[in-house]
């Protein structure tokens, strides 16, 4: 099998994966890693020493959050000293956005590829403000995990089930029509998401006040179906890993520090390297100056031919990202130029309803000195401050040159 | 004061005018002509001898849903007797989809314009399949017109008020850049809409069963918002009508029969001549030989600068009404010629953000020979039957022609 056949069947794979969202569980009940003293981190992997500002303040969180630290120098200091374990959330089939760290309590979604079968997951998205994802840890971001993890979860985690499941590949493909790249834009597919679980959360036996809080919380939060989608994207990626031959990316990812892919074909091996500030829009009082190196498993819907890559049809988005509509038709046009397939279920209707660019081939990559496009949310480099901004990042270009020649080693093509 | 400063105004006070949706009530309550028996319908004047099947059928539907006659072949009888009155809803403030049937019973929507205080209404949104605006009267339709007044009705009206309104303007502006055009294509908003009331019949004292129901009914009716935002439509129209002097079309309506308008500086006058088939896609089974004469008072969308004048924002809906997404820019483009502004408020993300094209000159209409473009919704020419497609349609031009030797009489311009 040549590689273009292995990409083929890569993309068949990928493409041919659908996603259901089927509950919401504890994180340690679905991933067993997370039974032991341990948090799942974005990107990666990464030791305390070198992680950015909003990776530590995350982890500093997340200590406080599970008991075993009862303030923020007693959490840095243990966290520092090796008593906790870190590894990406991509090694236990969990993505998370930005700092995506996940910790043994959290409530995660649970995602399950029906056709190939495979499990992803992903924690559940705060909304805005001081978040534990933008590395935040005051008391506040902690009550609000808190109440996410038990009140709302339960009372969602009835309601996904009482659904029969979310089809998240039909609701994407539903929201790309209505203005997502479902990466930085995700504001119809959250309603779309809030929609399908607001009869079922409206029906709870919850107090009336907790009913109408979720139903908010779900429906002012443009990016409340990020985390499912992640979820969603990484089974459908993973369901093209591992094809012997394949060139074609399976994960891209960061944690604040480097940036770092993965290869179908090339097993469990990371390339990486320093990972980019983005270019973008900044909030009123903030300069790239603040901007902490890209950060962030979301880019795991850039892998899955979403985001970036379907920003065509999105024209709404650059008013957030920055740039034109026009930039937004060619950032797609370009992917086509890197990607060996075109996305059967999404599609874009400004390009006539051509499928989006999906399976970034590194051969492409190189050749034509082209890296993905990426869209993100940019955040503060001190842990605890928060979003700054929003744009686009592309990964380093020595990724993709250092996984062409693993694989050129390991299919003796030297 | 010239034409031109007469359009300027008009156009300022459609612009400006800022629709809120303040509750619901009951439609006698609202419209006082309703304390007769009478009924209200779709576009310019009609009696019974002239209404197509779909009005006669909706008309026989509201006759049995007050009670007036207890069967339809009595409430046929009646009808056709002169013992019931019509008027068009446009005469009372009010507007309706398709044959826009309106009865002294039946709930409505509120809209008050805050910037001019003038107010406007419309029914409630029946959803798909068998309703009374295709000219439905199964008792089936009665049933579901009766759940919507005794039990929806209620529990929405709490949460619009809860909500303390619903500024449909940015409801619409938000909606344009999630991929509708806000006549046939109103998911986005509808999601908007359901979103924005949800958290309040979540928290309702009805029973857990009827919140469910009324939530699933607002979110998976994608055109639940279609008669808030009519009724916003004509708040906004109505406040640019009866300036002296100006050319500006203030209603586009249709009655299945005729297709009239109405002009900001001729007063009350309808100009009308008989409406044409729309031009679309049918559903499966149904061709244009099914197809009523074009019907409703939604054109109401198109007089205020939405629907195909802003479908350009609305690529996807092309896969309902037929053609290609270029087609679809090119109809606004097109309606920039026949339009004196551009609105502030309701951008196209795909041209730029540009204002919609507002305000149909008679003028222009009849200079160019260019029509507006409608988007709409297709009925079946029997009673009962229903929707059989969706598709594009414009007036004749004949009326612009009348409008505009009227005048040239009205302002001694011969």
């Amino acid at each position: 099998m040549n590689a273009n056949q292995a990409n083929q069947q890569t993309i068949e794979r990928m493409i041919g994966a659908r996603p259901i969202l089927k509950t919401i569980a504890q994180a340690s009940e679905v991933i067993p890693a997370l039974r032991e003293r341990r948090l799942l981190h974005a990107g990666p992997p990464i030791e305390w020493d070198r992680m950015s500002g909003p990776l530590r303040g995350a982890v500093i969180g997340a200590t406080l959050f599970e008991g075993w630290a009862t303030d923020a120098e007693a959490a840095e200091e243990l966290a520092s000293s090796g008593a906790i374990d870190f590894e990406p959330c991509h090694h236990h089939g969990a993505v998370g956005p930005m700092a995506g760290v996940t910790s043994p309590s959290m409530a995660v979604y649970v995602i399950e590829n029906q056709t190939h079968g495979n499990l992803a997951f992903s924690n559940l998205n705060e909304g805005y403000g001081k978040v534990l994802r933008y590395g935040a840890y005051a008391p506040e971001v902690l009550d609000k995990l808190r109440w996410m993890n038990d009140e709302m979860g339960p009372i969602v985690k009835v309601a996904i089930e009482a659904a029969g499941g979310l089809d998240i590949r039909a609701l994407l493909a539903e929201a790309l029509h209505m203005g997502d790249e479902g990466h930085n834009r995700n504001k119809a597919g959250s309603l779309l998401f809030a929609k399908l679980l607001a009869p079922y959360i409206a029906e709870s036996s919850a107090d009336a006040a907790t009913r109408r809080k979720v139903v908010e919380f779900l429906g002012d939060n443009a990016l409340s179906v990020l985390n499912p989608v992640m979820a969603a994207c990484k089974a459908m990626a993973d369901a093209g890993h591992g094809v012997e031959g394949s060139t074609l990316v399976t994960a891209m990812a960061r944690n604040g520090t480097d940036f770092g892919i993965r290869v179908s074909g090339l097993g469990t091996d990371w390339f990486t390297a320093p990972a980019g500030i983005p270019e973008g829009l900044y909030f009123s009082g903030f300069s790239a100056a603040d901007a902490n190196p890209d950060i962030g498993d979301s880019t795991i819907t850039e892998t899955a031919g979403i985001g970036a890559f379907a920003m065509a049809a999105a024209p709404a988005i650059v008013q957030f990202v920055s740039g034109k509509p026009q930039d937004a038709l060619d950032a797609t046009l370009e992917m086509y130029e890197i990607t060996f397939g075109e996305h059967s279920h999404f599609t874009i209707p400004p390009l006539d309803f051509r499928g989006s660019p999906t399976g970034i081939d590194i051969r492409r990559v190189v050749e034509l000195g082209i890296t993905p496009r990426v869209n993100t949310g940019i955040a503060h480099r001190e842990a605890g401050v928060g979003q700054v901004g929003a744009g686009l990042v592309r990964p380093p270009i020595e990724i993709f040159e250092q996984a062409l020649l693993a694989y050129a080693e390991r299919y003796d093509l030297g």
